[in-house]
This record gives C-alpha cells, structure tokens and sequence, in this order.
C-alpha cells in the first residue's frame, strides 16, 4: 500500500522529481545471489530521459547508488538501500505553475488529499518515481533469471498503429533493436513516425505495451484475493498513465463461446500442457507453466505543448502554456516498468509459494 | 492477500462449494451503523443460482447468518462473523471428475501447487465463494449511502451483443428490471436470447460489466502504489473468469490525442470540475469527485454440456463429460460481485484517507 | 493486526462471548498435513471453563466444528473456518451491567473508542475469544510437531508461590498431572490450596506461565523488527491479563555483568551449542537452535466476588455487586493459550523463513 | 515485519554499520506538520556514540540528511527518505572478525539464516541500525506534541542500582540532566560510578528503562490481536538486547489479589478517571486516558573487553581477543530509543483510530 509494493520481496520508494534525490528500499531480497550492478543500470538507462528522438529532450543520468544489502558482490538478506540523485533540476521552470492545476495531472487531487503538493516537476506525481522501480525490478530479473524466468515487454500499439501479431511470430530479443521497443521493425518504424508527427503538433499520444513472462514456475497465485493475474494487474495500473489491464484472451475473449475458448490439454514430454493459452497462463489465479502474457493501456500523456484553459488554486481562470521538455509518446520508456513491475510480482510469488513447501 | 481482502475494512473468507458451509469475517467495520439485515439478503438473491431462465437451474437459498459484530441491529466495530450453509450439495455429481482435470478449470493447478484439492463442484475454485464478497459489500454499501455514496455495476456486453450508450444515457435504477440486469430494455432482450441459444447449443458466453461509483469522496487513492484504480482493478481482477479491466476512457483511449483526452477544468457551484470524464473520476491515484467508472471483462465459462477430451491426474486420455447445472452466462449473477468488491474498495479507502485527519 | 495475528499462517477471529458463536478463519496453512480432530478438542478442554475446582464453574462445551480447509482428514491449503457455539449464554446476568463500568475492565474503553459495546459477558473483550486461539494453535501444533517441535507451557507462580525449579530439572510431560498444570506436584498442591483460600474470600489472584519450545529450528526470525522474540512478546501480551513478558535471562539478567551472561560455544555432535542459554534461544531476533523459553505475567482476574464502588455511564456512582461465576485464578486455564501462541508464533516463522529458499 | 514497522506511519530502514550509510523511509506521515530539523538532530546527539565518559568513544557525527517528503518546512503527505552517512567506518578493525563466531552476537545466527553476512561491525546486527529509529521517531514526536503528547524515557536501574522511586515523585525534564539519563541525580551519580567500575573491568552491565506516555488520546489500541501494550511491547522488544517488557504494575502485580489491584475510578473534573493505575493506560488494550508507563530491560552488552573462548566458521577453537571502542553499558544512548519507538507506536495506533470516524 501508499508507497511499499509486495508481501516478502518488498520495494519501498521515496522521491520528488525535484528533491534532492529519489530512491528506495528493497526488503526481503534473498541472500546469496549475485548482482550485476551494470545490470541495473543498463535497464535504467532504458527508462531514462532523452535517450532518443522520440523522447524527452531532458537529459538526466540516473546513476543508483547501492547504499546497503549488497556485500562482495552478493546479496545478504538485509535490506538494500539505493538513491538516485535528482540533478538535471530546474525548479524554476515551475514556479509559474505553483499554483495551477494543469488539465489531467495530479495537481488538484494532491492539493485536495494533502492539502499541500511539492509542484516542482509534479513532485511526487511525476513519473520520476518508477526509475525506483526499475532497479528493485532489475534486481529481481537477476534472480529470476537463475530460475529460467524472462520476461519480456514490448510496444504494441501507438495510438491505431498496431502491432497486429502474436508474440510467437516475433523475435523478443529484438525489443531494443528499435528507439520505440518494437520487436517487429516495419511497425516500429510506423510509429516512431507517428511519434514524431504527433511531437510536431505540440501533441501527445497514447498506446499498449504487452509483457509475456516464460518459464514462469507452475503454482505461483495466492487465490482468492491474491490471485496472480489480480496481483499483476494491480502492479501494472500502479504506472503512471496506466488504464487498462488485460491478460490471456482478455476483453477479445469475451466475445468467444466457451467451446472455442477453453484451453484443451496435450501432453508433451510427459507434462501435461494447454494447446491453446487463452487464458495466458494462469488458470483458477495460478501459473500453469505455459506463458503468461498480457496487455497494459496507456493513456496520452498529459502535458502537451499547447496552451490550455485551466484554474489555478483560487478558482481564477488561467492559461497553461505549453513548454519545457517532455515525452510525446510515454511508451518506449514505460517498457522497462512494465518489465520491473512483472518481475517484482513474479519474484514475490515465488518466495511466497515457499511458504507451502515446509 | 490470499484470502483477506483490503486494508482497513478486511474481508477474511473460507469455505469450498461442496463443505458444510463457506462463511467470512469482516474485521475493521466501523462502530454504530445501522444494518439492515434484508438489504444482505436481497444483494445474496441477486447473487444465487437458479434466479432466472438465464441462470443455472441449481437451486441453492443461500442464507446469510451473522454470528457476531452486530447488537442491537448497530455494528460494534468487533469483527462480523458469518455463515453461509450449504444446503443443495450433490457431492456424487462429482464423484466422477476426483481425478480428472477440466479444461481451463483450476483442478491441475490446484493439485500442482498444493498437492491436493476438494473435487466438489471446484471446491474453493469455484465462484461460490464469491458470495462471501456479496455480504461484506453489501454492508459496506450500507455504510457508503450515509455519505452519498451510490455504486451501480450492469452488464455492458454479452459476446458481441453491446449497449453502446454512455452510462449517463441510462436510468441506473433500471438495472434489476430483467433478468441479465442491463439498464436498457431493448439490449437486454438481445441479450437474454443470445443466452438462451448459447444454452441450447449446451455452450457459453463472456461479456463485459460496466461499474459506475457515483458521489465518492474526494482524495481517496494512496499513491505510488495504492492508486485507487489499481485498487478496484486488482478487486475485480480477483473475481473469478475476469480476464480485464480498464477505467476511464480505458484501452480505446490510448487513440487519442493528449489534447483530446485531458479533461479540461469549468467551475461549477464555486466547485473546480472536469467537463468531460476520460479520466474516470481518478487523478494520479487519487478520486477528484466526478463518476468512476470502469469496465470488467469476463471470459465464457468454462463448464460447457458439451464433451471434451483431457487427461486426468495419471495423464491418461479422457473424456470430460457435459452434465449438471450450470450458467450459460456468467454475467448477471456476477453483477452483485462487482457491485461488492467496489463497495470494499470505496469504503477501505475512504477509512484509510482518515488516518490523515489528525 | 486487530483481529488477524500473523504473517503467513494467519488466524482470524470473531465472536462475542454471549453471541450466537465464535470462531475463525486459519489462511496460509500448509496443504497435505493430517489433522487429528480430537487432538484439538482435547487443547480446547484444556481452556475450557468448569474443569476444576480451581476454575469458575461455569460449564461450557466448547465443542469446535471445521467448516472448511480439511478434506479427507487433510488440509487442503484453503483457508480453515471454524466455529464454536455459545451455548451457556445467560445474557440476564448481565443486564444490570449494561450501563456499568467494572473496575479494571474494559467496559470504560470500549465504550470511549467504539460508542457502543455488547455488554453481556464482556462481549469481544471476554478471554472467550481465545478458544479460537487455542484450535489455530492446536493445528500449528500439529504441524509442527512433524518437525520435531514440542511446546509446553506452564504455571511457574500464583501470587507469591513459586516454582524455583529450572525447567531443566522438571518432567514436563507433568504438566496436566495436576489441575493447575505446574509440573512440580508438590508446589502444585501449594498453588490449588492458595487458589481454594482466595477463592474463599472472594478475590483473585495473578502469577507468570512458563514456556518452553524445544527443537525450534534454527534460523527463524525476520529482524530487525521482526525479531522471533519481539513476536512472541506481541503475541503473548495480546492475551488477555497479561501484563508482562521475559525471554531467556529477562528481567534478572539486567543485572550480570556481560562476562558472566554471554553464553559461550562448544561443539556437541559437529554443531555449535552455547554451554549457557541466557539468550533463550534467540540471538539477535533469530532462533540458534537451543531451547526457547520465556516467562508471561498474568494480572488477578478483575472479576471479584466482592462489592466495588464504581460509577455508570452518565457518571453516576453505584456498587458493582460480586456476583456469578467467574475464575479466582486464570493461570491453570492460559496454560493452552499461552502453548497456542507459541505455537502460532512459530510456525508462521518458520513459513516465513521459507521464502528465502528459493 | 522484516524491516518496516508500523500500520499506517511506517518506517522502513536500511543499513549496515560499515556501508555507505543508513536510512529509511517514512511513510504514511500526516501532511502540514511543521519539521524542526534541529530538533531530528538533537535526538540522534542523545544516542551518538561518543557523546560522554560512559559511552563507546567512537566518535560519529550522525547527521541526518533528508531528502524527500517535507517541503517548506512541512511535510506533504509522501514519504520522507533520509540518510544517515557512515563516516568513521574502520573496517580492518572487524577483518579478523571476518570468520568468527562471537559469544552472544548474532554471527553465527546471521551465518544461519543467511548463509552470508557483513562482519564489519556487527553489519546489519549493530544498533546502529536504531538511529533511523530516532529520526522517525523524533519526526512522530513532533506530531505528537501538537496533540499534547509528551514521552518521557528514563534509566531506572543500571545493574543492581535501581531508582527505587514512583515517576510521579520524580522531575521527567531532568531526565537530560546528567549523562546517564537518571531523572535522580544522586541515583545517577551511584549509576555513573558503576558503570565506570564496570568499565576499568573491562566488562559489561546490563539495566531497566521506563518509558511514560502522558497525555496519550483516549481509545488508542486494536483489540484483540492489536493491543496498544502488544504494540508497545513488540516494539521494545524489536531493539537491540532487550529481554524483557512489562507495563503497568507488570510482573510484581502478578503477587496482588484483584481486590488489591483493580483500579478504582472517581470522577474528575466531569470525567472518569482512575484513582490508582495498576493498568498503565490501558484496559482492555485501549489507553483510558491515564499515564502510560512501562519498563524494558536491557541486557547487559555482549562485546566485552576481556578475551573469550569460542569458534570460527569452520568450528575451530579460537580466542575473541577483547579490543575497540565499545559500550560498558547501552542504557543511556538506549533512552532516545525507547522514546522513538513509543512515538512511533503512538502516532501510528492514533492514526489508525481515525479510520473508525467516518
């Protein structure tokens, strides 16, 4: 709840986009594995800003610091503290909004629950905040990977450019091969057009991104609250400008009989598995080993180069300018928090799934 | 997590659908409100089989008996223990599938991750359990409508059968007028046949619930992780067959344009309000006071009266028989349930945006 | 919290003591383990009222009924509702206490925190309410007796007699030779004629239980705050009356000197063992696999047979009149409670010390 | 559990004594509160190292930086990160440590539990960790103090040295009058003395701390499981080398009869007050309003200045050489601790309350 995520691999997070620094705390992490600090920060330097042309012009390093946990190279089960400096700020390219409440952000709902708001890049509200979550989710890929799990999201749509094949038919190892994270490169040109189109209009534009996770061990799901697709949509409407979450055949599927959508079984190499997946593997709220995957909506991002009509705090009509430097199109780096946020979930349902195993 | 549902106001449920009864616990409900013991009852009738032509023909009185917590017809603010019993078991109807495992049921995870399962009708897998979340929501409904509160869940789509109106368009007190409970007459007859031929033809259909929460609170939301959103949508998530949730202008909304989707600000009755809602009443995590509303998707029920082949528990080649009673649609029966799980969500949040108030 | 103890396995419970029943809901119990039925009514006969001279003479059954969660004489890995009637309710004694407060009840704080309370019998804050904790504790034994774990608890003092006696030197399997459950017979018969003797004159009186769990596996604990021995004194002050708790040396031990406390290693069989255990088992929060054992302080029952001047809820003074059956000593019957606990304790640790395990 | 503590204000923390630095995360803080910086500061001083005659001679500065969650001198409702950095690490003075098993540390559990720890400086096991305590729990104080909440933390007894005095007779604002933090200068001066005794031994002594809370809201606790003693007892017993919690007339009200015991009430000023106060504050896990008081006891410290017999890592014998700059006795840095963790206690249970006040 508010800002810790998870049951036993825990992310607590903390940081205003314009503070002095963001960070967090992993609590729960098993002892004993090894960590590739390079790692991390390869999967955040896929999150931070103006890595490409089609992002944000704002240049930020976003290097971690490792305060604890970590010892020789390893994990010790103690909790690992980590900061990410805040130092591209420019406060003063707020102060002018001190007291305005921009169409579709936070401004107003801060102000109403706290009664007092860090304005400052959006403070709190900014999606600053889940380069934390990319590192706890960086950490966890590692371990999971000693497992054989690998996850993989990717962009699946801007706006009504859409990727219209099943990941099957694609090489997921092609995710970064491309600016915008499509594994396919004929799509991926088409939006990186888009974005670029949308960009010039002082505009902003929406999309889905989809995950599927492999060699997800069979039995993880906590029924009948915690069921792992509950846990998964929840982590994936956590992310800033998410709005829709849907798994397996989602809502396509309900459009099918039920003698089409049923997942028959087969057997191969002696295992029992599904000739089809649309429930995306995980039946009655637990993996059954074949792929989990699943889509994630994301909405326009707010902040357009335009001016809009708007209030400030005191009910008086205002003006929002458009400036300063933002994203036209948030899902080329929403993918690896789409990735950290599956991995942290996946990773907190196998260790509680070792609570069974006495 | 598991079997507790929520924060403050926590439903704790058990029981499988074949044992001598299932039952909860609510923990945290607030001291001296009024309970109307009738309205529980009347919310379980929505819930039970064999209500309609549309249902299954299962007949089952579910009963609500409230054990504790109440005195005097007030809550106590000491936890509400209650029962459901089990009246019409037929545990010998499924004497038959002890060994066998159902296409797209849970019988194989189940076994996988715990080595064991009551057989009986799913015994926890199934969505008898959920009338356990229907006499918690319906008290915490009780508590919500002292502060305005009004929450209305309807069916919105059965396969491809939509009501493509916005819900504003709509009478929400129509919703209990026919049996699917879809507030427009005219679709809910297109629904009701389409059910019945899918019945005939011994299959299923899935469709979508839209639910809009009237009048809520402001601020209720507790970022980064506790997005309200995220909370309703992990809720409905957990029901069982949902396959997807989006809020707000949800999936197609990722289509448009930032400019088109912020909702700009007017002022109305000295109140800061949007004038149009794709944002679903939701602002960074936090409610803003205008409708929330979201749509559920919900797979075809897997138990088809149709034969189909699997394996059972020594992967042996078998063949599933289609017999017993059972939903053709699980639409309508599961409109209570969505009702209930945003009622725990609104009320859990709104006492945890108390703690502030100091 | 509340109403829910623990992190994995986790009891819920519910109830009045003058209602129609109490009960709980045990979520996260390890699937595949036989549960003796019996063995658990045998530890609540061990709480329940009237078994003694020693005890009020109240006679209550105390019969549990599982309503879930076992199957075949099996848990099953889904949550286990029980009940246990109310069945010698006389709410009519309690009428004219409705607008009363007791001293050294909870009457006056209940009433402050909730605005309402059901009066009869103490309602929630009755030590009724631990039976649950007795069948939860009771599986938990169950269980981890499979691993080697035995528990035992025991009355050390009432009032000024006491058990000077290390647990060492006792034959705990004596612990229900006696009705006052003291393994030593002939303090024992000093406690029951001190029990006879206050009875006698109306009044009451406290003492400490003493409990020891041998073959607790080593590496339990989540510390920092999650200390074994921080949850076992949270669990054991959650009993009702109880006023204090000490591990290994406690209190005494504040006044060595730290050569004379440290517990020193020696090597028995290629393992490490102290020599002394002045630690009780636990070093920094984690078990080391020498024995636990700690010490629980119970207050004299509130409940006397003797007028008290008091006052009503509009601050008017009365006489409380000592009257109807209650217990002069409720150590002999928290001997179950206490194991309970304990056991509760334990086995969520071990659980939890699971998940590291991947 | 694990490292966050509390409900709704939470600390989470991090840290080992020779890492980079310590810290946590505060979450959950009321917003608008105004921050005294200084005031942080002044606490962490009371428990520093170095900081008189009879503490360790380490010296460590022990600033608090904080860096989130309080702007403009008041805090916004998100979470405050803080760090703490580690200056005056010498990590070659554990190297030789690196594969021993010190007499009552928790080496060898940590070894156990986590099959990997960080030896330098007792790592995550040092109570350096309990300065993050401070920083939150001074940050809950200041909360508090707008309601009228003062704590007051005091050494009672050091050894055999015991402040043989009520509170009540005693001045709790000289507690800071002298360096071991006895309200009593006479008994201060006798504990003084000891300690340096002690000292010049090179041994160790442990020692009790009472703990008053005037002034704490009515109605504060969470029956039955959340008892407010419960909390505060898992609180104290969650700090280094505590053995032992007992709150009002603790384990000595064990010897009294109920008649003798029971807290009579008479009414003042127009409420209803106790006339003596056997129940600490407390009835029924509630606060009724009167002075909380508790005492913890601390054993004595293990590190000691004299050579120990033990074994390293592959049990071979060796000899604990007694060297560096340790406490002879932990009670008075102990004090700002026992303080921090009843504020934290406090403001979290009186934060909770306000769920119920719909």
């Amino acid at each position: 709840m508010s800002n810790t995520f998870g049951n036993i691999f825990k992310l607590t997070s903390f940081g205003e986009s314009h503070g002095i620094a963001i960070g967090g705390i992993i609590d729960g992490c098993p002892a004993g594995f090894d960590i590739d600090l390079e790692a991390i920060q390869k999967e955040l330097d896929r999150r931070k800003p103006g890595q490409s042309k089609i992002t944000t012009q704002r240049k930020e390093e976003d290097t971690v610091q490792i305060l604890s946990g970590i010892f020789e190279g390893k994990t010790t089960g103690t909790p690992i503290g980590f900061t990410i400096a805040n130092k591209n700020q420019k406060p003063e390219d707020y102060q002018h909004i001190q007291n305005q409440f921009r169409p579709s952000h936070a401004d107003a709902t801060y102000q109403e629950k706290y009664g007092i708001r860090d304005y400052r890049g959006g403070g709190r509200t900014s999606a600053r905040e889940t380069a934390c979550r990319v590192v706890a989710g960086a950490i966890a890929k590692q371990i999971l990977s000693t497992k054989g799990v690998e996850i993989y999201a990717f962009v699946k749509s801007v706006g009504e450019i859409k990727l219209n094949k099943n990941y099957k038919e694609l090489d997921l190892k092609n995710i970064d091969s491309n600016i915008v994270r499509c594994p396919d490169n004929d799509v991926a040109t088409l939006m990186i057009n888009k974005i670029q189109e949308i960009r010039k209009l002082g505009d902003t534009i929406g999309g889905t991104i989809q995950c599927v996770v492999k060699n997800c061990p069979k039995g993880l799901g906590e029924p009948v609250f915690g069921k792992l697709h509950a846990a998964l949509g929840g982590a994936m409407l956590s992310i800033n400008a998410v709005k829709g979450f849907e798994y397996g055949s989602g809502f396509e599927g309900t459009q099918l009989l039920g003698s089409a959508h049923n997942d028959t079984y087969e057997i191969a190499e002696n295992e029992l598995r599904t000739t089809t997946n649309n429930n995306g593997g995980i039946q009655g709220g637990i993996s059954n080993g074949e792929d989990i995957y699943f889509n994630v909506a994301f909405k326009p991002v707010a902040t357009i180069m335009q001016d809009q009509d708007s209030f400030d705090a005191d009910l008086n009509p205002i003006v929002i300018k458009g400036k300063g430097r933002h994203d036209p199109c948030v899902l080329p780096r929403a993918v690896p928090i789409v990735d950290a946020m599956a991995a942290l979930v996946i990773l907190d349902f196998l260790m509680l799934s070792q609570t069974q195993k006495l």
